[in-house]
């Protein structure tokens, strides 16, 4: 038995989907970040860097989506939510890696400057270049995804873990009208029904 | 057969002794950061993102460390370079994950701030945020080798890993004088016989 603990619209949303795709019962515990409950005492104990997901197993906790999402693909084999072959397996990893040390911290720039600055008036430019470098990897994304469904040959957790920035790059409103093969894979993802049930209950929209 | 791109002590470092723990034949390709060796079309070739490590393989290229080495981990289980049991070796590359995405992006933001931001007076409070980060990682890595020899319960590809960062902690002159447990640990790495291989390779000297 696991619990996730999320935050809704976090990244955590992409282990929150993994778990709802593989059907093993969970429970689903929501922090309210804008209240602060990642920093009070009850998660903290849970993961004492107050950052969200967190896995808790029967043998202890997990945190960073990467590892979350390989754990669980690992775990249920017959989901097939990785590619097999240990190459693509490992390519898989890289990708996620980079999602988390490349697309989330450019975001991460964005949503919390004072992160990386005690300087507030240096946010402004931090911002702008954050967008620069998201787009960027949207284009790269874009790129890949031509002519194909999924980032791997068959639908992975990495598919729902990008689809959680396209939603981010609404929120700052970023221009993705030229990343079509993005847009068009973050529906597909959208019309599994697992993922469906993961929306409903975060209280996620899609729009347009 | 393996080749790795890697460039003196960068966080190749790290998937270059792995490399070398196992010891299969491989070949260690240099760049020279300064040169632009990474920007140029041979290098693009092989990593169109411009960034060392990669790993090139028979079945194509691999990058980003930790998906290097958890691949190279997985694929020589005889060398026992992770911890075996799942939620450990999860936690492995939970631990991966964190020093790629929090640590390692702390040092970029004093090494390369243009990654972050164009305006370059900027720069001094980026960094003054960013030894701050490092400080406290490195006292959670330091509570956490407490009584241990090893991040986890034995020598793993995890542990040199975070010895490059220590490595860069005096190149930005960072007083570690506080972290004893993290500084024994990296004299217990890089008394490695395959350690001081790719250091001798590399031309990293341990000072004191």
């Amino acid at each position: 038995m696991f619990t996730l603990f999320y935050a809704p619209g976090a990244c955590s949303l992409a282990s929150h989907i993994a778990l709802e795709e593989i059907g093993a019962p969970y429970e689903a515990h929501k922090l309210d970040l804008a209240a602060g409950d990642q920093a009070k005492a009850a998660y903290l104990a849970v993961n004492p860097r107050a950052r969200v997901p967190a896995l808790v197993t029967p043998g202890g906790a997990l945190t960073e989506s990467p590892a979350i999402l390989r754990y669980l693909a690992d775990l249920y084999p017959e989901r097939a939510l990785l590619p097999a072959d240990p190459l693509a397996r490992a390519q898989a990893q890289s990708l996620m890696n980079w999602f988390s040390a490349h697309l989330h911290i450019a975001f991460a720039h964005i949503f919390r400057p004072a992160r990386f600055t005690d300087d507030q008036s240096a946010a402004p430019a931090m911002k702008a270049k954050a967008l620069e470098t998201i787009a960027a990897a949207f284009g790269e994304m874009d790129a890949r995804l031509g002519g194909k469904d999924w980032l791997f040959d068959d639908y992975s957790v990495v598919d729902p873990y990008l689809t959680v920035f396209c939603l981010w790059a609404g929120r700052v409103g970023l221009d993705m009208s030229a990343c079509r093969n993005v847009l068009a894979h973050a529906d597909r993802v959208a019309q599994r029904p697992a993922v469906q049930r993961v929306f409903a209950r975060e209280g996620i929209r899609i729009d347009g």
